[in-house]
């Protein structure tokens, strides 16, 4: 497969980057790095620190040509004899020739994990755009009409009266008479779009986006049939200029044009993202009439170019969190030059539009009984529908959950620790593929929190045990700890049945994991407290995000992360925010109804308060 | 005065041309003729051939430097003697190096008068464009609305929700923020158009503009006073391609690329003349947030770059009628780039925005008994208000009123012949500025039809008398008479009392002036039979144009041009169109009711029927 930039493959100091096993080539500046060739092509590549050169997770290996010569940052983290045959830190490594790299498959197909939508409840097909086949009236003296009148009376039994662009109605008059009246018109709302000759009709699609912090995610739709036509994921490019939400936006802080930058890399993937999708499905980016958008608030500021400074500073005060209709030329997605871009509506700093789409998507509102929601990532975000009242609230879980500053952390791939149990007194882990053990993955690090506490590995304080208490563990167990005060830890996987060295769950893990489910459980409380409920009022527990369908309601709940429940209330419901922005795409009324949730959300800001305080110390136990 | 063109004063092939005695100094690139110099420094020239080198009315001296070799038009048109002193056709000659070009006055002046607007009636200071001085409240834990809420809100009792584009957003939460939430706020209609500290609040200024197929005329204005801060006008630079609104279909439709052209001229010259108009009034071209447009319908399209080819053939279908809210930027008017242009609705291909305006100006269908307004130019447009119905209706009245094709036709200016009176049996004129006769503008020509019929130089078929008839006529009065046949013509002005040669009415003059006088006469009978009114039942006649300030009622009757009725039911009202423009600008109530005039108006399509051809050689008599 060529993925090619015609913009650049006429440069004269462009190089060719093969990305190997998955085929994937494309000609990018010389001087870049493999990490953002491999960006632009859409080859995934695990970067958790931002390509700061300090995690040393981007290993490739270039097999042909020669990467610029290693910096500090690789010399350090790469023995002489890695870097002798070839293994570079994609991150730093510069391409200045043409060269192959080959990218472990774990990394390259990391990508399609994420692509894992919620599951899509059925709506009346009611698109805001839509395509009417027309054959217009012939004008005569007796019925002088102009030509968009003839289309707008022809079209306004269904849409309130059309109002059109210069640009549509630029070419509006040959358009007619060359297609003997017989037209295919496109209507955005009540604006016109396009007329075309019925005869060169094209199609009518629509794209969902979800600009997830980590990984941005595209789903191509028919806006005539509602089919899903198509998907395309990528790792968000702006994660080189930070990894989470915090340092993105110091970086637009610190850095002029800054902002210009992150939004221009947003913009840049989605596109390219859509150019896979509409390429899959055979179609042409024109065809894409509108777009519908999805984030974090922070999230939906960068893509839009929007300062995101102040929703970093007390009291965390969003530029917008209105739901926005705009322009596709004036953000800058390539679909058709009249087509339009709607932005969901955000609640808070820290409370974004992929909240608002978990919440459409799970129906949340229309449900009778109480029902918990919580979409746990790199920021955990809560919504709490008590039946009458909808709660929302925010913690910073950190990146703990997606694998990121976990030692052996990676994403749900081949090789990933994905289960780990307890079977006669001995850990016994699963990995994804059931290939030699490569790391840890979110659902993996749940199980193994729950059953280290179960077999007694670790204690309620989250220590892991030490001198007298080690020595009454089984002998099994005992071998498996390893090292001294913060350096100990515990072998999951030994060499034996490892990929390269053992996988390990260190005691500076358990203590991110600690602080981070103490966030959302303190959340959780409290959001309950504020309208009066107990946990078993709960009727379900939702758990939001791609992550939530692998991991095991127990172990969520043994590690103390969610309410006291029983397990068979808790559910997960995938990307549900993907899910909940093809829902705007494919429905007025969703759309509509998505405003209505925004409006209606009563925002708790928790970070602050005595209580909360108190709270997240009293759930740091595990008990 | 410099009018600089910032983009042109580096170019290696600019010249300079100075206009005497105006004093107008302008850069433009080599090569260019001076006419084309001339409409780019707002300097007046008339060009009734538009630029064709036929009519010779063009005639400039270049006093200083020399322009490129005369062409075959000049050399034929201009004497060796006149070339030799450097006299030019300002349409052919080409600036080659810095010249100095000295315009007649009459035609330096040209343009003045053309600015006077019609009365402008008092209407409520109500415009679409607003400013807001707020003070915020400061955003805290308790108050986490979005910078953006806190301004909505803010608003919210005078508009309804507001909306905002990205550009808008973009700088806000600075702006708030280094402005301590002290603010100066413009909206346009429902839209969020700027945000600035307090303290850089600048200025609130529309523009209104009518785009007349010889004139193109700004008037500046201020949106929080109401006061018409300044007014420039300029011939319209599309005069190059085309005189008249025909002859421009004609070009765009065979030359590919020519609707561009003649956007891109329209869009020039009124960007140029907003920059006089703000200049003049000390402001900057950003402090303008709208602009109102009216103008013919082809004017319309052509502003718009919409394709005005069927407006030229039966049926005469434009490409739309309704009022456009369009932004400045998609539109190419250099004004805030977040303003807008709202551009009056039209009624037909032949009845545009400014009948529109000249309605809405007059009040026209607010009145109770019937009245009939006439808008005479190159197009006649006719409106009927019957007391009940609003009836439209076009017919081509030829640019003879407006002193083209006419033997020595020009503009209301100095040495024009503007009166023509018997006196004791002779012919007596007068002049604009009682300087010596150089020709004869529109109120002249009407007068002279008038006396020439009265004293009995013109029988009532419209030809000169001849033979046994002219005869009988006085010597003083025969002694006028001149030629024989098609070249026979009745000195007005003789060497004596002229500037260069005598000033003469010719035969050809007069079937212009009587095919352009019966089919307005024509159209307006048709239309009061239309509704059952008879020229009596006719409260009053209204006649628009800055041309109609000019006439005398008496002569306009004498020579049939209008529905038989007393002198003092007829009433000039000057430029309404661009007064209808201003409305627009200053009520939103008057936008409004532009959009109810087009959506009642009937229009009546005249031209083919042959009911009108009767009526029309029936009024080809004087009688």
């Amino acid at each position: 497969m060529e993925v090619g930039f015609p913009g650049l493959t006429t440069m004269r100091d462009s190089v060719q980057v093969t990305f190997e096993p998955v085929g994937i080539i494309i000609r990018v500046p010389a001087g870049i790095t493999i990490y953002e060739a491999a960006q632009r092509a859409g080859v995934g590549i695990e970067a958790p620190c931002g390509g700061q050169g300090t995690c040393g997770k981007c290993r490739v290996l270039v097999t042909d040509g020669v990467a610029a010569d290693p910096d500090a940052q690789e010399q350090e983290l790469l023995t002489p004899e890695e870097l002798a045959h070839g293994t570079r830190l994609a991150c730093r490594a510069q391409v200045l020739e043409d060269v192959v790299v080959r990218v472990e498959a774990t990394q390259a197909l990391a990508a399609g994990k994420n692509l894992e939508q919620g599951r899509l409840r059925a709506v009346a097909l009611d698109p805001d755009v839509r395509r009417y086949d027309l054959q217009l009236p012939t004008p005569t003296l007796q019925d002088q009409r102009s030509d968009f009148r003839r289309i707008a009376d022809a079209v306004s039994d269904t849409q309130a009266d059309l109002t059109a662009s210069v640009g549509a109605l630029g070419g509006l008059a040959s358009a007619l008479r060359g297609a003997q009246q017989q037209l295919s018109v496109i209507t955005a709302g009540a604006e016109l779009v396009e007329v075309r000759p019925a005869s060169a009709r094209g199609r009518c699609l629509g794209v969902a986006v979800d600009i997830g912090t980590s990984t941005v995610a595209t789903y191509l739709v028919d806006l005539e049939t509602g089919a899903q036509l198509a998907t395309a994921a990528a790792g968000n490019p702006q994660a080189q200029f930070g990894a989470d939400v915090i340092s993105r936006i110091e970086y637009s802080n610190s850095n002029p044009g800054g902002l210009r930058e992150l939004r221009a890399k947003a913009v840049e993937v989605i596109n390219e993202l859509m150019q896979q999708a509409v390429a899959q499905a055979g179609a042409d980016c024109h065809d894409v009439y509108e777009v519908t958008v999805v984030g974090n608030t922070c999230m939906h500021h960068l893509f839009l170019g929007l300062e995101p400074r102040y929703l970093a500073q007390s009291p965390y005060v969003p530029v917008t969190t209105e739901p926005l209709s705009l322009g596709a030329a004036e953000v800058g997605l390539d679909i058709h030059p009249r087509g339009k871009v709607f932005c969901l509506p955000c609640i808070a700093g820290f409370v974004g539009a992929d909240t608002v789409g978990v919440i459409l998507a799970s129906e949340l509102t229309r449900r009778t009984q109480p029902v918990l929601a919580v979409d746990i990532g790199t920021n955990g975000e809560l919504a709490l529908w008590s039946g009458e009242r909808l709660l929302t609230a925010s913690c910073a879980a950190g990146p703990a959950f997606e694998g990121a500053q976990i030692e052996h952390g990676m994403r749900a791939a081949p090789g990933a620790i994905d289960h780990v149990s307890a079977v006669d007194g001995n850990l016994v882990v699963h990995t994804i593929g059931d290939q030699p053990a490569r790391g840890i993955c979110g659902s993996g690090l749940f199980d193994a929190m729950a059953v280290v506490l179960e077999v007694g590995l670790v204690d309620k304080t989250g220590r892991i045990v030490n001198g007298e208490v080690s020595l009454q563990l089984p002998g099994n167990l005992a071998e498996r700890l390893q090292g001294e005060g913060p350096r100990r830890q515990i072998v999951l996987a030994d060499s034996s049945q490892a990929a390269n060295g053992p996988v390990t769950f260190t005691q500076r893990d358990i203590r991110e994991l600690q602080l981070a489910k103490s966030a959302i459980r303190a959340s959780a409380e409290m959001l309950l407290d504020h309208v009066g409920l107990s946990p078993d009022d709960l009727e379900e527990i939702q758990i939001a995000g791609a992550f939530g369908n692998f991991i095991d309601p127990a172990s969520a709940l043994r590690m103390g992360l969610l309410p006291d429940v029983p397990a068979d209330r808790i559910s997960a419901i995938g990307n549900a925010a993907g899910a909940g922005a093809i829902l705007a795409l494919l429905s007025r009324a969703e759309r509509e109804y998505s405003r209505h949730i925004a409006q209606v959300a009563e925002h708790i800001e928790l970070f602050r308060s005595a209580e909360f305080q108190t709270r997240f110390a009293e759930y740091m136990m595990f008990e």
